[in-house]
């Protein structure tokens, strides 16, 4: 029999009716003749809800105890998936990340997984059982309860996919990954298969199916991804490491990514070492930097700008407000109404073009370009936050991503 | 600095701001020099809401995944009360019965605790932190997650007290342990010292303020427990093994436990190995059976009353059904409109007269008794449940049990 890590979203499992929806899938599996790992996240808003009730505690909660806290969430819906399993006569037994042996560093809320045993799951997939995992924790070596950041879930489920040598199904509340998101422009395709780099680029750019660290885990191991509804049967979205016999596409999405915002430095004196302390400074706070630009020097001194995660944007700007002083510049400015729109695939390395056909697109729209990165699969603009739909579903036209004749 | 353990339960930690105030009480005590460990509740009624999830999605959930379940609900406490205690300042961290070494055996729902490992709490306290301790859990030798019953973060908090060898404060929702229910007897006043023995009574016979299994545990390793109000700095009842330097009271108090029902087998053939049939499916399946009469037999025929607790009264009903046809009895009778009004005290061993005056007093109200059972420090009586209240008035105002010229 073969085994199998499936893993269900909080909306998949929000309340006590789909829990026992998802159970009879579980239990079809089995049927079938699999043996059945789940994973599980917290039911629907409980993360949220879990944090702000800390809110109310205390405005600053240490991260160890938010974790603490917040696998709980996980825990619950893995004893309620166990229960309802039970119900249909599938044995099941539930497990948190502590008692899987899912070991952790100890970077508490954006933990990464060190190592996973797999004796516990493996003895009790052999006396029959399904395997019902808490997703999103784990414990450190002094055992304290950890969890993976945003979307963790989907890396305990690849993680133990990786360690069992079992395929993974992403159960959730789409039915694939889209060439961009539906509710944004309105042509866009599920996409059938996908290279992992190019779904770790979607994921890094805001398109919200997958946890970018899932991706980088299945693209490690060689795990087979599929992203899949939990509400219907239909095929989804498969994740594998060969891109050739792909669909002869040279994009596969567009994508926006809203949870940035940008910062100026003004009249920057032009000399070495500048860059040192600006983006020194930012290293010291623990900030990721994404874009960055710097205008030609005029008269020796320059402008230079760049992009943080919004969640970072007022510890970015108080450590910046020292080192302007101190490097000599005129000041500083900052925007939180942008958007970065991108496009990403594999087979824009062989084709030329593609830049020019994006900025194209963009200027037929009047959409001005404030800022622009490439790498080898993407290319990413950013744009007045208020422009950001329109130029998504003027980039998918341009590159003929939509429906076409004969899809589904 | 001496270690002292405090537990709060669920209505002193029913909320965000109930929360805070318990964190304030902790940081006096370790201000005034004490280091502390807590033990804490679900918040409200969060287990009973776990319950009921679990009853959303099957009708038979199984008991290790109800422990997995509602072990979350201390969690949660656990680590809010650790955030709270970190906002002012007061250095703390939380930990699950399983990460503090809490190990019972694996009788789901009512677990007993065979040992605690001290090695955690004292390193964390000898590092300065106040320790938070999720109650009512722990985990078996293969690491399930077990819990120990209603009201089992007392037995988690006095089993540490007794491994610590501290003293236990347990905070509640009443002022300590009265003569009586005061919403019953409006007269009942407060006891300030009581034997174990006394309080273990107090408790099997259904004073709500302490478990039963955590009285057990103090008296067994000689705790000190203090039962206080969590919302006051009144002085509250001292548990202890000393009876004889107490007030002069024969008797310590009343109570009522209504969580009983009765059974009656009618017209059994009064022969050897009867009342072994009877009790004997009793045990097998697992009943508790509390008090038993057997009426005076005549002519060769008897009839066989007992009482179990209400949990198991329909389990109880559906057993004896078999035996009363296997023994020839001419069949069967039951009544849940019953409860059982007791007095308590160690005075009563020296004492001759305790239960005619209780007796009396019944009998001057016109009670029926139904049942009578007696041991060296308490007498109970089986009433129709609507007379109940009266009778325990009734009882406790013939003992003299009320306040008296002088009380506070």
């Amino acid at each position: 029999m073969a085994v199998v890590v499936h893993k269900y979203g909080g909306t998949s499992v929000a309340g006590p009716e789909r829990i026992r929806t998802v159970a009879r899938r579980v239990a079809r599996a089995r049927e079938a003749g699999d043996r059945v790992v789940v994973v599980v996240s917290a039911m629907g808003d409980t993360t949220d809800e879990l944090i702000a009730l800390a809110g109310r505690v205390t405005a600053n909660p240490p991260d160890r105890e938010l974790d603490m806290l917040m696998a709980t969430g996980e825990q619950i819906t893995a004893a309620l998936l166990a229960m309802a399993l039970g119900d249909l006569g599938v044995p099941a037994v539930s497990f948190t990340g502590s008692q899987v042996g899912i070991i952790t560093d100890s970077a508490h809320r954006k933990a990464k997984i060190l190592e996973i045993s797999t004796e516990k799951i493996a003895e009790e997939l052999a006396a029959g059982n399904v395997v019902v995992v808490a997703g999103f924790q784990g414990v450190d070596h002094r055992r304290n309860i950890t969890t993976l950041g945003r979307g963790g879930s989907d890396t305990t489920a690849v993680a133990l996919a990786a360690v069992l040598g079992a395929p993974c199904l992403i159960f959730t509340d789409v039915d694939g990954v889209y060439t961009a998101d539906p509710w944004i422009v309105p042509g866009a395709r599920k996409i059938g298969r996908i290279a992992y780099d190019e779904m770790l680029e979607m994921a890094s750019l805001g398109a919200k199916v997958l946890q970018a660290r899932a991706v980088e885990f299945a693209k490690k191991y060689g795990v087979r991804v599929e992203v899949r509804s939990s509400f219907s049967d239909a095929p989804g979205t498969v994740l594998t490491g060969e891109a050739d016999d792909m669909e002869d596409m040279v994009l596969r999405g567009v994508t926006v990514d809203r949870d940035e915002a940008k910062l100026t430095i003004l009249h920057v004196p032009d000399r070495p070492g500048i860059a040192a302390a600006i983006f020194g400074s930012m290293a010291e706070a623990n900030i990721n930097v994404d874009m960055i630009i710097q205008n030609v020097s005029a008269k020796g001194f320059t402008d230079v700008s760049f992009t943080v995660a919004r969640d970072d944007f007022r510890r970015a700007t108080a450590a910046l407000e020292e080192v302007v002083g101190r490097i000599g510049a005129a000041g500083m400015t900052s925007d939180e109404d942008i958007a970065k729109v991108s496009v990403v695939g594999v087979g824009m390395k062989s084709h030329r073009g593609v830049a020019s056909t994006m900025f194209s697109a963009l200027a037929r729209e009047g959409i001005n370009i404030e800022m622009i990165s490439t790498s080898e699969i993407k290319i990413s603009c950013v744009v007045e936050a208020k422009d950001a739909d329109r130029a998504a579903r003027a980039v998918h036209e341009a590159f003929g991503l939509g429906r076409r004749e004969g899809d589904a």
